[in-house]
């Protein structure tokens, strides 16, 4: 990620286009094996349809970059930014959200023209320094819905009783195939371990420098006790034992509205799971007992964590270990993340970012001296801050590039449809 | 519609033939103008995407034919029925109706091969004069899903802002143009007139000879107090009178359960209204004052009577006048009916069929010795029989030659997403 | 009941006024096994509190018969009508219903004093010959709401887990002690026998000679299908029967709403049912299996007809057995009605009327020609015409003297939390 | 508070037996004004009637220190655990909370016999130092119930179109005269002054010596950055002219959350307010713009705060000031508390705790090494972290001496039913 404070603004222009250039192919990349139905389909309210993250990422880069910076440039079509407008109240009245699988037009030949014709008029500002910080904003929004655009999608195919596949096995074997230990994708859980970490005054949130997102910042100190990290994510074997051993049935495990919220929808296993198998973009396959468990809550995760006599951790806890404020040994480096298109997975092994988004037990709050940007991009992340937790790290759908230490995700307690995971940690 | 028990059997299956391939056309003439986005969203609990009605109709044939009455026949894919299978019980589980929405797969590039597939094998079964009952109830039932398909696609579309039209206006006028005297198709509102009825003894239900559904027998007399029918249905221009004059605001005009609707759904004016246009299949269009009222409630209905000072007829009263047991000069042919894929609007006149469906003040009840029919089709209308009333005549979106006199249609009083509409009766 | 048309008006009055002050002693009699407490707690939208009744029953003399009335009289509380107005629009807004359990002021003393000072201003009313009809009307409605009352504190007493008796038994039984045979008050069922009736034109509804509610008429004729009606209700053992035969479990015997209403409520057993005992008036008691069955909905008295090889009848059916237009045998006098402040319990007998409201399957329409009476009381029964169906007979908790056999009771399908049973009919 | 590590015992026992009895009587005294149906009646599921608040403070005591610590004691009702057990998943089953408002049963004077065999009972715990721990915890859960009974029975009568008073005014002014401005009670609002604190590293949490609720500790250091406290609450006043400044109706001053609340609710102003009056103990009074104003939720006290230019305090600022770890001259100590059964209502001045619970920007969530307490009573606070907000202070319905620097109040953020209010803070 180029450094806005060191780079001369011409390198870091050419770069920004490239990587403007590379999001914007994914995103279609990501849309190609999905059929037009497929495409407009929203399975809950917290889902968008594929066709709708085509769109309104285009609107992103038309409303915030051509049609304010770019003068001259009129809208491609004037009624479309109420259709992709996602919740800037600043830019007026929008469709309600749980409406958008209701969008069967434009078409997505349509959106497609519309993407080709921003794109075009990008090319007149991603050369101009002063649209530099915007440009990459857009690009980083954009990598944030290629991540929704998988989840989201799985969500939606997981509703048809058929399991249909979105990417095919790769060498042909049936989506009932038993797991192979063969397997050259597979690998065994490590034997955890655990990472300790001494306490004291921690730095934390982002530097300045580079790309980040204003709730990363302001960069302060906190005060940590001593603490140990898992050296590994929590396995399907392992949520297999909680299960065994009553793990949904017990409420003494659970957060009182964590157990409400198993009592009202009758949860009893992570989502997509159904026997042994899991519901993957790649249809229905066996789970990998030594693979990252995923598509939990937190309540799911607070309760395993409390079970296994563990914690989560903090956000402050987890940053600090991937700085590598710590004992030598830790992976900071980015693991099992998404590269190209083609279907997400956990697999598993010693690295911070990937395969799993990893829950915290902070929720998501300002930090000290947080103020939000101004203008309509001062809506991206302050607004959010009640109610939800925190997750660190990234997960296999998580473009690659795209997380660093200081990265706050944040979702409701109740959600799972993300690569949701947990990481343990405990008291020293 | 030729009569089970006059015509040769060959004849009949000859006819019968005929009519199963024409109204098989017609459905996929139907679904032509739509994407596969438009075929596969659903806008409501009440309504069916486009491509699950292509598929269940398929369906009904497929089960209730081939599998049961063709020997050797196999199913075209054994996942499907749960797919494809409305309310019937016997049939087995199926999915959630407010789920139908889902099913972006199969594609309709695969139910339309299913379509092929099991029209070929139909061709074994049409000449069997065994099978001709179960084939005359599946072209019928197909017919009403063509009318359900118009309805419900309607309602999709209505859902998105951009307002699409499934078709385009014909000479290429704009959806905004305003409306013209000289447009051809418009017909002058007739003056109403009053057909009266000197009561007595009628005879009514369907007398056996040709199709009808069980529920229009068995025939069997009523004693009628003398009435008067109007000559024509409501208008848009009448209906604006009753909003002008207060008639969503004057509770003591309506139902208990009608004016509790009105303030829970905030309802102001009939469905797809909007200023001076209303939304047709053919997008936003200037309304019509000559042209009958259309998408009304069975509240909506009653209330309108109430403030005209008359009253809805009976299901009885229609039946006696549709079949010519009054005074000459009643038009009981069919007017505007669905002839050919085409947009449906209603344009008014004195046919008693066409038009709209029109509302009676009968709740849809069995008749006197009314059984079901045996097995698996004697759920298709019997277990409904609670709750609702029944309309009478035909709309400009049911299938020419599908209803009759005895026709039974009905919904709960709160749907009004049919092309429903009223006509007038007063006692004397 | 007196006829107004035949005795002279002084009689009348003096008639009425003996029943005034009897109605109002009963209404208060039944709430004096009630404290505080229970007269203010409301279980369900569709039940009120019993201070409710006790107030609401005060409101419509006070106004329609005080404030309209006579000359001068000044209301007792001026905030009181928005309180225990129930539903007349036309008398303006009022407190939703659902918030009537949240009025612990006034207290049923203040309402207790209320009622003392209507009932002394009603003396100077209930001799005038021109209040009348509506001192009848308003006595037939208390004697409606103390049946609500009794059906409504039942209901909300069978919320509290402590099962208490509004009575105690009266021998100082326990609640548990087992049904014994030697108990006097039990009758054992009477074979079933069926009383034919050849069919014909019948007159029903009222004659206007007497009270009646507006809904009873006009008096018209209707052409019945010879049929048969069951000589004695359905039993709890009969029911029992049915649970043991899977008919809560088997969908074809259900209508489509009543399939859904027994999955998605979970139904299986009659309301207040719970092992071999339920819930009554004086607390939780063994069921005797020869009473008849009560508590039951529209769906559940036509999925046990439909089991039974039999089907309800029509309310003309039943009101042309009650007139007596048939073979003798019948026993057309009332049974156990309400004669006073004690525990309403069917019994069982060959009574028409008592024991339990018998559900018809004519839904709750207008008769020909039939127009509510002007004003505010016109709103008594009209505006339910939808959705609802027709029970004839009169229960045990209906005081004795306000049913008749023109007399049209109705509720939702869903309903039963009043006394409600069957009679089974048959077509001969 | 007497402090368990320094005192003898026998002085803490004597000490904590005076506290148990004036305890008790406080809550019944609370009761004295209500009717039996007064204290039966729930508003909603976040609110209990006042009688289940006698009952669940006698069931702590008999099941946590009777029967688990008295040998040979009987419950008085073993019915009742399951009435009156309020979330304790390990002490099994109980009632489901939205129908405590059902329960009519055991009376009002039944449970104050409980209350007296379960205080006759305890005499002999009382004296036990084995005991002594959980006394103190059920003395201040008696207290936390007194205020929750208060907030509970306003809700439970601000249903009531009447808005009857509990309390009576004092000087038998009627509840419309205008507020004078030489009420004794009405305070001036002190011109707003800021204290500074210079920020590093604070204590916090309690330090075990006296009683406090597992939640307040252990005891550890956070980092504070420089921050100022506003030196008195938001006046009503204040907030009119947030309200005349378009705060309801500017989304940029919400949460997301709190503007779809905003939305969804309708919301324009506090709980309780009516143009210029709002609901108190006494009834409908005029609104005293000098007073601290009440009964906000979360999301309003957040939007505020934003519309002031100024934020909230966290937790840790707030405790920070109340430990005087900052310039001298900030008033820690208690103010508008409850000390005898009375109408609460905030007046205003400059001390941090009386008057109004004040929000913070933290989460509640466990301390550093939190662990529940064993058994039932771990129940008590851990279970509930993961969605609400901490509150410091204390309101004027909160026991004097129930609150202290370390307390940490929770409740969600649409919450406002509690007397609620916000003190601003600021970087600096």
């Amino acid at each position: 990620m180029p450094e806005a404070g060191i780079l001369a603004p011409a390198v870091r222009a050419f770069g920004l286009a490239e990587s403007y250039r590379r999001t914007r192919r994914l995103t279609e990349a990501l849309c190609a094996p999905l059929s037009e139905a497929d495409a407009t389909i929203q399975s809950m309210d917290d889902a968008s349809p594929a066709m709708w993250h085509l769109a309104h990422t285009t609107w992103f880069f038309e409303t915030f970059l051509l049609r304010d910076r770019l003068p001259g440039y009129r809208l491609h079509d004037e009624r479309w930014p109420f259709l992709f407008n996602s919740y800037y109240e600043s830019e007026g009245e929008r469709i309600a959200r749980p409406r958008r699988g209701m969008l069967s037009r434009p078409t997505v030949a349509e959106i497609r023209c519309w993407r080709d014709h921003v794109d075009t008029a990008m090319e007149q500002v991603l050369a101009d320094p002063a649209c530099a910080d915007l440009v990459e904003l857009g690009i980083a929004h954009e990598q944030q819905h290629q991540e929704l655009l998988l989840t989201d999608i799985k969500h939606a195919l997981f509703q048809n009783p058929l399991g249909p596949a979105m990417w095919a096995l790769r060498d042909g074997r049936s989506a009932s195939s038993k797991l192979k230990a063969e397997d050259p994708s597979r690998r065994t859980a490590a034997p955890e371990g655990w990472h300790s970490h001494p306490g004291g005054i921690a730095l934390v949130g982002h530097d300045g420098h580079g790309f980040a997102f204003d709730n990363e910042g302001p960069r302060h100190r906190v005060l940590l006790e001593p603490f140990a990290l898992s050296s590994r994510l929590v396995t399907n074997g392992e949520w297999d034992a909680f299960i065994a051993d009553g793990g949904y049935s017990t409420p003494s495990l659970w957060l009182s509205d964590g157990w409400s919220w198993v009592k009202a929808e009758g949860v009893s296993a992570p989502l997509y799971w159904r026997g042994g198998e899991h519901f993957t973009h790649q249809g229905w396959l066996p789970r990998d007992p030594e693979a990252p468990v995923t598509h939990i809550s937190y309540y799911e995760a607070d309760a395993f964590a409390t079970w296994a006599g563990a914690r989560l951790p903090t956000e402050f806890e987890w940053e600090a270990v991937a700085r590598g404020q710590t004992e030598p040994g830790f992976d900071a480096t980015a693991g099992n993340q998404l590269d190209d298109a083609g279907p997400p997975l956990p697999r598993g092994g010693s690295e911070l970012f990937g395969d799993c988004w990893q829950f915290t037990r902070s929720a998501y709050l300002p930090y000290p001296r947080f103020a939000p940007a101004a203008g309509a991009v001062g809506e991206y992340n302050g607004k959010f801050m009640s109610g939800q937790f925190v997750l660190k790290g990234a997960s296999c759908a998580t473009p690659r590039g795209h997380s660093r230490p200081s990265y706050r995700n944040f979702f409701y307690p109740h959600q799972r449809w993300q690569f949701t995971g947990l990481r343990l940690a405990r008291d020293i």
